[in-house]
């Protein structure tokens, strides 16, 4: 079997138009490449989402890498103002451009071919595991967690893994994702009673009783960041009344926090600590206020160790770049794969990704295939 | 010439559809009324709104006592939930119905009818003005005003100045206003610089200020109140943003402040206080806040004294009742005659005041016309 091209197979898949949640030929593409070199496939398909499960080797063998990833894509947006056609994969001037070239269509493309290529030239001592969904960039509920299901149902496991998504910010090889931040969103709303501007004592404004909370949370400091993480932070990014009439006191106010939260805290500390600053605020001014909150995400990290040194030993050595060992930036699928074993991103830059003319430069493709090959290598050395 | 029947004028002028800046022929009655009574007349009228300015004996007398009060009345508002006819003036069981019924034609008539009586029977020694204006429910700039401006201009002067509006919250006589509150609003915009809520030291959210400054002005305590007012209140009356993202940063929030203050403070200090805190926390934040002012009247006292004693005294002899001397309440005319002499405000019972099927008991505009007579003959006896 002869080296697979990873930027023609990023080019076929571009052709797939597979916007979250159509499948769109990707998957079924990726199937029969894997299938083909002796990968085991399963379709793990659920909630009306695809999914492809595949692992060569033995199942639940001690040593067994694994590559998470997504093929499906984000819509268009305005189709007119494309320069090539989103689902072409037209290549001009060394660039290859389609929904997908960064996010992450080349990313799946590089770990599939690097994986082919490993397990048909020096097959391994191990196995190697591709978790690939068709649904990272919906609601993700019938994604990688469903990947992850189907592995616990039926004793498959990683000892590793790797997600294939843009990691790097300026330059290829310039950061891996050793974790994320949690994001947490809580919804206040102080209800007091309405009343004249004259005569305040007659009224119960809600208004002091808002700022007063609003200030006490943006003045708090959550932590000072840990070794590996920033400084967790909260944006109050909303407060409102919509009370045109300056000689009325109004009855209710509504105001909004986004916390962005490193592994010093949880989506359950930092509720009950909301619940507890809200009642206290709500006594003290003789209002109620409602708190409504929603976790998007949990904060975690794979503190640096064997397996960040694996993939920053082959970055540098395919990159020449010694990468950044970050936690920066929003969520990936990472934090469900967390709870399942020790897990890194590393991918390409992704300054495209998400917009109009999304596109991948051929040249990085065959670079992330050689840091991925590389990782193989020296994971099963 | 026959004593003048106050409720019969009371009813003539509500004939009169003179919603403010119409004159609609009430003050033209008045003229030829007090003009047959021996007054000198003159129409002051300024900016399209009409006033009236009349006066019994010699101009610059030490011994001048005046009476204001307007002609000018509210809106119908919804003319189909009127039981009457707003301006035809119809007596129902001794309650005369229509627009202006309190506020204030019963006032004007009750006073305009004692004065008209007090000078043919017992013409004193010294002279008695009545201004009355047709734009005070309006912008009162060419009210009021207006005629002080013409008085000062010609040399015209008042020692003692009643303001007939309805100043009884529950029965006739319980209240004497010797002074009101003074009304400021204050419009903040915070801007800072919009951005992600996952990276706010990229952005500069206007938030954290502008809960901060509301905090801090609603927390504020501007004074305890003194002898004859309540303390000074401040009331935040809304803070808007409207930023429906929980990952965004906004870029601008507004918020706005009502203070009703008592005469520790003026426009002037109280501005100055506003624009010195918001200084303070824009530069604490690093954002920008613009601050716009309106001072919608100053506070004024006529500290209790001879004038408030003869008005107190009167009312008492007429009604039994011992009037409250109270600076409670909105704005008047009386914050413009302050300048000019002291003044005091007593009227009938205002309850149905800009209401449908606003009305006044024809016995209350007659024990009216009997205080007023008192207070004049008390005043020159």
């Amino acid at each position: 079997m002869p080296p697979i091209d990873a930027a023609k197979l990023t080019a076929d898949l571009i052709r797939c138009p597979s916007v979250t949640p159509e499948e769109g030929g990707a998957l079924q593409l990726l199937e029969t490449l894997l299938s083909g070199a002796g990968f085991a496939c399963t379709r793990v398909d659920r909630g009306g989402v695809a999914n492809l499960f595949a692992r060569w080797g033995d199942k639940g063998h001690a040593r067994t890498f694994g590559f998470n990833g997504h093929t499906d894509v984000v819509p268009v947006g305005d189709a007119a103002a494309w320069t090539q056609p989103p689902f072409c994969a037209v290549e001009v001037d060394g660039v290859l451009y389609g929904r997908g070239a960064t996010d992450m269509k080349s990313g799946v493309a590089a770990f599939a071919a690097a994986a082919v290529d490993f397990v048909t030239d020096t097959p391994p001592e191990g196995a190697v595991i591709l978790a690939i969904t068709g649904d990272e960039e919906g609601d993700a509920v019938d994604g990688t967690v469903a990947l992850l299901d189907y592995m616990d149902r039926e004793g498959e496991a990683m000892s590793a893994c790797l997600v294939g998504e843009p990691t790097c910010p300026e330059r290829m090889g310039d950061m891996i994702k050793i974790g994320r931040r949690g994001s947490l969103s809580a919804w206040f709303t102080v209800t007091g009673v309405q009343g004249h501007s004259a005569y305040p004592h007659r009224a119960r404004n809600p208004l002091p009783a808002m700022v007063r909370l609003m200030d006490r949370l943006a003045s708090h400091e959550l932590d000072r960041g840990t070794d590996h993480f920033d400084a967790s932070t909260l944006a109050v990014v909303t407060v409102d009344t919509g009370n045109p009439a300056t000689n009325v006191i109004p009855a209710e106010c509504r105001g909004t926090v986004n916390i962005r939260f490193n592994d010093t805290h949880s989506g359950a500390s930092l509720s009950a600590w909301l619940e507890e600053e809200a009642a206290r605020v709500a006594e003290a001014f003789g209002v109620k206020i409602e708190v409504k909150i929603k976790i998007s995400g949990e904060a975690f990290l794979t503190p640096p160790g064997a397996l960040s040194d694996l993939v920053a030993k082959a970055v540098e050595a395919e990159t020449g770049v010694i990468p950044e060992l970050s936690t920066t930036g929003g969520t990936s699928d990472a934090r469900f794969v967390k709870s399942h074993c020790p897990v890194v991103e590393f991918g390409l830059v992704g300054k495209t990704m998400h917009q109009v003319d999304e596109n991948v430069p051929v040249a990085q493709i065959h670079q992330l295939k050689a840091i991925y090959s590389r990782i193989l290598r020296d994971y099963f050395a």
